[in-house]
């Protein structure tokens, strides 16, 4: 039983360069350092946020042992974008590789509320490469919607289970019942939004994307020291921001614009058909960026 | 041309009480005397959040009428529930009827994105009864997709409309795109979770549900004296409980027995099939109101 | 226990006239001689088909009392389009007063998956009217998803069920499953497109509407004699058509229209926002219609 | 300009066997001999209804080099399941490299309504392979609504598209829209439950899967011959079939059993999550198959 440590766990985001977007790696490892820094517990690769989907098998393979290379001995968790079994081994085969002695999970998306055809596609994902499984309940990305019974039903066959995402609202409820039931840890994510009450349901930490990440674990560690209040008195000042970022549809292109104006990431695009940035807001995220200088 | 004035506008929630979940008039009007103790610049009733789908045509009468005679002279928009045309008129004649000359406006949903089909609708409705209409773009509650230009050609053939109420995510760009190119007043809502950034969009205010309707009256005016900044200093501190409301299905519950422990309502009881609120959650409630009390 | 009989439930649609779409009472009266002249077993008033969520209390009456002066002793049912309790109500005692003895249940759509709430929903609208229910599963009208397992928890708790209406796809499986388990007629609805399985699967009958009513009850007869084969052999001609106006979103445009070709109904309107005919589908309604005539 | 040929275009199911759920490359022989047989205008491999996403890249070498080798000179159409660009290409160049000289086309999903975002999401592909694209217009499983002027912008600036999938019901609507305003054929697909009305909507032919692929054939040869009656009196006996296998979630399980009982697959398995085959239907399908075993 190898359950995740507590923390921060960061999304990280894909950068791309250039009319094809293509993967641009020394970004990614600007976006690295920027989380070994704080620094954070882990990180994502190929996350949702990481637009995991748009990725052909050679750019996967590129960007975990780019990652890898770069995150010296903080632990990777990658996500598989499939949905069904065979797709998501070969995607875990290039995972693991890749990854090397970094990985601590491979994260698997719900495909069914089915308790034994889920627990069937976690075991083939695991007995084919050797990995624990961090299971993502987010259904805007899967479609699925799976209640919290059938979660723990799942977690109680599947012993290779090293945390829950938990992603779908309200999310409060939901990490309350499960860290009632389970020792398995269970994460938020959402870009913070809910972090503050997440954190109050039990949850181990936030694994999610973020412009600015220092700000999550520093809500984190206040949490840890000072209970709600002081998680409360610590993000609040972020919520704004955190808020902003999290509309949906063009939140992602937010998120990467912000990168880019901070200096990590050296083009904001997202690939297509993802929203690109409404010119309306270009104003807002320096006002958005001034406001928060000051907290950092 | 009748525009609503700038301010907030509160969405007020409607008590109910017993078995029966009959509406509790007392509490109602507490409720109305909290929004004009504070004061807000008007009161929408029978809106989503006011459950106005679940009342027969006999508690519509009751519900306006009674808050009409406690509201002063405070200006009153009433939401119609209805999607059809004669339905629509038929609610209509009763809130114009009970709301006397406390009516500003009918709030329409849109219920189709044609330009033309929407004309006809709110033509219709204004025709019937004579009042002005706020066009409600809230596809949670509608299942509508409409865009910014498809609500400005409406706006632009319907004289009689008096605001447009902007609630599909990201509201922030729709509500710049809106502002730029019509001098209607468009207000922001979803219990404020992205006031900040509306505001700074231009919209006109707030016209939404919140269990401390003062936090968005402080954050309009600091917003009215100093801009973003301002505005986000002074309700960045309140965010956290937003977004504990706003969590999708249950914040109508979480926002009844916040209501309820400040002594505003009885009964925090929600019609079904709306979802009531989750146990685990009741201590998460006290923390909450605990640290808001030092900001109040 | 008073259950549907079985048989042909005849879906009237609601003929509107004019550029207000006003109740046309005496081509209403033409579609209940259609019927009666079948004669079906028995005539469903404000269903989804008859455009019922888009009629005023006045027209609800109107037509009920329209089709129980026109029906002789035909049965009816009617429909209630609300979702919420105090609302269905309100809708149920304006049917029952119209319908008077004519009257055999009222038809309630599924408004929660969860069985207490339901049963309650039920009870109330029983108890307050007197009158038996038809749970209608129709998550196309309701947005509701509701499994077999939780349709029999509350047909066994209500024992004022008269009937289940069962219009979510699959339905033969649904059916299938429905009648090995429970009494309670089970009619199928949808135009008939599946009507031979869900015969073969047990129901008690169609419940729906179609051009054609006279093809559905040639069916359900030949069923009755000859089984399987009979019914498929007598149906199949009919599918073509029943699959053209089966279509989804034109489906109720284009079965007006074939009733006004059929000289039944003066003006094939819907009311906005319901899609109207496309143009180009005008030939092809007179060569399904050709086609037609020498089955009839 | 190289559109594809009329007539009936048979999508493949992809046969498994075992608890593993392998490829099985015999049963797949037998089914491309099934539509060699007809003969079949062409066939397509690695559809939606070929279950198409469920398989890795050495799994789809494997099935369309099968086909290629077992199709003669029979053209072929492979789909890629892909809904980005970079993901689209790779699935693009196994499919190329593995149907060899057979190749006609690549089917391409819709994956957003721009038609400038979605014409160089099929210029990418087109430029990466040199094959030619099949726009497929398939919401069920794109999740992507597009309109006919939308469709019809991106045909006109994409020479390379050899043909439109119209799957978005109403298609009767739909094709005759597209018919009239273009060159490109058309082709209706969802198991052909509305191909009389489609082929009288100018539809160049059926590209979908059914167990009895010969009655489409049939049927596009009595439209030929004698149009909308022929093809009408040839399908109408096929029709409560179609629509049996028609039934949404459990029609891929039924037509895959069908196709057992018909000697052509071994095994009847779908790959989870798909629902499988509900146990009270198996009486059903023998009824099916002895009616329509006089018609073959």
């Amino acid at each position: 039983m190898t359950h995740l440590k507590k923390g921060l766990w960061g999304v990280l985001a894909t950068p791309f360069s250039g009319p094809s977007f293509d993967v641009d790696t020394e970004s990614l490892r600007r976006e690295v350092a920027l989380y070994t820094g704080i620094p954070s517990t882990g990180m994502v690769v190929l996350g949702v946020f990481g637009e995991g989907s748009t990725l052909d098998t050679a750019e996967q393979r590129l960007i975990v042992s780019t990652v890898a290379e770069a995150a010296g001995d903080t632990p990777l968790v990658v996500g598989l974008s499939a949905r069904s079994t065979h797709v998501a081994i070969e995607q875990a085969r290039t995972a693991v590789e890749a990854a090397g002695s970094n990985l601590d999970a491979l994260m698997v998306q719900v495909n069914t509320p089915q308790p034994d055809a889920l627990t069937a596609h976690f075991t083939a994902i695991h007995e084919a490469t050797g990995a624990d499984i961090v299971l993502q309940d987010y259904p805007v990305a899967s479609g699925v919607k799976i209640s919290t019974a059938q979660i723990l039903a799942v977690v109680e066959r599947c012993p290779f289970i090293a945390a829950v995402k938990s992603e779908a609202p309200p999310t409060a409820a939901a990490i309350a019942a499960l860290t009632r039931a389970t020792d398995v840890p269970v994460f938020g994510g959402l870009g913070g939004v809910g972090l503050i009450d997440e954190l109050a349901a039990g949850a181990s930490g936030a694994m999610t994307g973020f412009s600015h990440p220092e700000a999550l674990q520093t809500a984190i560690e206040a949490n840890d020291d000072g209970g709600f209040r002081a998680a409360r008195d610590a993000f609040a000042p972020w919520l704004p921001l955190a808020n902003f970022e999290g509309q949906p549809g063009i939140g992602l292109a937010l998120r990467k614009e912000i990168l880019k104006r901070r200096g990590i990431i050296a083009d904001a695009s997202v690939r297509p058909p993802s929203p690109t940035l409404p010119a309306e807001l270009a104003d807002m995220i320096d006002a958005h960026l001034d406001a928060v200088k000051e907290l950092a």
